[in-house]
């Protein structure tokens, strides 16, 4: 009763402190806590992976319709892009918005330096990427492309790579010394769409919407030189918008292969993680959107596009066959593993719930309200490169 | 003024309840703390890689001369495994021991389950590994198996994998189901003294004393079958006390190989990753003790036995060439690189410093005073395999 009274007056007298943004929250280990988009209400749901459940909400983020968020090396801090170009900064243990820009108009991805010093946001209108302090949110460097600029990856060493949709190009912007280096590669290919970087943050790979294949290249390189790969990869795009096209950050290293969404059919593709060559491919339920290695590789877990969006597949690695089928509810957008790999969380936007999976036995072992979720981001991407 | 009164206020009224075992833990993110073994008084060191420097210490640890810690999934805790036998649970944010067993006598190397629940400890006295509940420390299972046990790391779906130095068999212990359930494969070879799984969780590798080479086991199989690998490795063991064999935490993956100190050689072996055949050498400065992969893989950095052990020597993966070579000072024991490579710490224990360099550069930015510091471990553990 005495500790009781103590809490309730320590927090009488500690709120003006923190309403004049004072740096007390409360207590938390941030390691396995999480943020979940709520696409229709510019809100982010925070939750406790070790609880499976939710611990709060963060209102006030805008239009997150399609919105991505990087965390800082502490885990402290996630930093949000928002479809109307709004950067937002939000403390996950105060569970309040401690930073906001609108940094450009219509605008998609981002990315943190592996320092964790610089925030860059790639944008459509007006075209290029513009790079922020982490700390205070102020601009550091604007880097104009004249092209809708798609595929912003961070890379070691204080790198940003990102790719014009226009003049098929990729940029990669030294931020390491006293000025911001920037070297140009062309020759990309037509109108490059989007593109991912592999875990170890070497090979970066741009998929092509103007043409059939892909096209990687290799960081490690001082000029690196475009390698055109998967010359069939796109055949299935005649007609398809671009924005049906599959997300890169589908491809998957699991075992020695790369996995990867086909395009235009209800198939993924197994790619030599090492040659980058096809090897195999697995028929689907549907249209594959994102193809999720399982931490350890030895599942892939697939989701798909409308309308069959209500189904996740299970792929064995080494057989590439369908090994279980799930149905959590009406419109799937996204899994996330825990960091080791023992449990998938999966957004069911229409049926406004997370659903969890016990990755192993593929038994549901828990589910959460959340309003429309859609991207789920767990605090351990902090310490991995591209993401 | 008034809220440093407020602050001290609470800090009184909150502190018996602190005392009776309550909960409250000062505010931290838990993303970028350490913890450093102080290996001649029993103490860690508590350390923000952010602010680089310590922040506290937590004593009591007993015989920490060789000592290694894990993590839980939410980073708080860490399980720290003493050549005593003792089993030591710590809070990182009270900086407090929450829990203690002297669980065998002579006793080296720990693990966490996937899950986060299960503790394992292997032990040579009396011979074999103990289960615990990483909530309580309570022992749930004993695994007796009449010869020094070796080689424990964990591997995905909830197991355990150790090895026999008198037996030359690895057992796999699978706690997924409701009793634990006992794979062993004979066949390992001579007197194995060290084991390792890859990061992967897939592959786990046991070094021999007894004989040349190593033995692989691919742990995606039912039943794996003992594969020998590097028959050369370990010519030049001859008179060499088995205590000086190389630590085989020291592979690591730079891009597409595995890097491996020499046995009694001044050298690193490079080694396919895909059919573990060996592609390379290094000549180095000295025996390699620990050759640790920069986190992308770019480059490796190799620490070295006594007498030559003030030395580090980084080594480019493409080139298999010493690019630079550092002098932190006498007996560099350990190095820790952050999660995404930019820096990396350096214990040199006969100068009671801790160093930090940037990855990239070289260049040293911070040094904190630390008692005979040794192993250094980042909380971005936590989400990783097999450590």
């Amino acid at each position: 009763m005495i500790r009781f009274a103590a809490l309730a007056l320590c927090a009488a007298l500690l709120a003006p402190a923190a309403h004049a943004g004072s740096q007390e929250a409360p207590c938390c280990a941030t390691g396995d806590l999480g943020l979940i988009v709520e696409r229709a209400s510019g809100s982010l749901l925070v939750v406790d992976q070790s609880e499976r459940a939710a611990i709060g909400r963060i209102e006030g983020l805008g239009d997150l319709s399609h919105a991505s968020l990087v965390y800082s090396p502490d885990e402290r801090f996630a930093f949000v892009f928002g479809r109307d170009g709004g950067l937002t900064k939000v403390d996950i243990l105060t569970q309040k918005i401690t930073g906001r820009v609108m940094q450009a108009g219509n605008s998609i991805g981002g990315a943190i330096s592996d320092d964790g010093t610089l925030i860059a946001v790639a944008n459509y209108e007006p075209g290029g990427v513009r790079v922020f302090d982490a700390g205070t949110l102020e601009m550091v460097a604007d880097i104009p492309t004249g092209s809708k600029t798609i595929g912003l990856v961070d890379a070691p060493d204080r790198r940003f790579v990102f790719t014009l949709w226009d003049a098929g190009e990729t940029w990669i912007a030294d931020f390491s010394g006293d000025a911001p280096k920037i070297t140009k590669v062309p020759g990309i290919g037509k109108n490059p769409y989007d593109a991912l970087i592999a875990a170890d943050g070497r090979t970066y790979i741009a998929g092509l919407f103007g043409e059939d294949g892909l096209t990687a290249l290799d960081l490690w390189d001082e000029t690196p030189e475009p390698r055109r790969i998967l010359p069939g990869y796109g055949k299935g795009r005649e007609g398809l918008p671009v924005y049906k096209m599959p997300h890169l950050e589908g491809w998957a290293l699991a075992g020695e292969e790369f996995v990867l969404p086909a395009v235009g059919q209800h198939e993924v593709l197994w790619v030599d993680a090492r040659d980058l060559t096809e090897t195999a491919r697995t028929k689907t339920h549907g249209q594959p959107v994102f193809a999720m290695s399982r931490p350890g590789g030895r599942q892939v877990w697939v989701n798909f596009a409308h309308p069959l969006n209500d189904t996740i597949q299970v792929i064995d690695t080494r057989s590439h066959e369908v090994i279980h089928e799930l149905t959590p509810g009406p419109a799937v957008l996204h899994m996330e593993f825990t960091a080791r790999g023992t449990e998938v969380w999966v957004s069911v936007r229409d049926a406004d719930r997370v659903d969890i999976y016990d990755a192993a036995t593929f038994e549901k072992i828990g589910e959460i309200a959340a309003k429309s979720p859609s991207g789920i981001f767990f605090t351990a991407r902090a310490h991995r490169m591209g993401l």
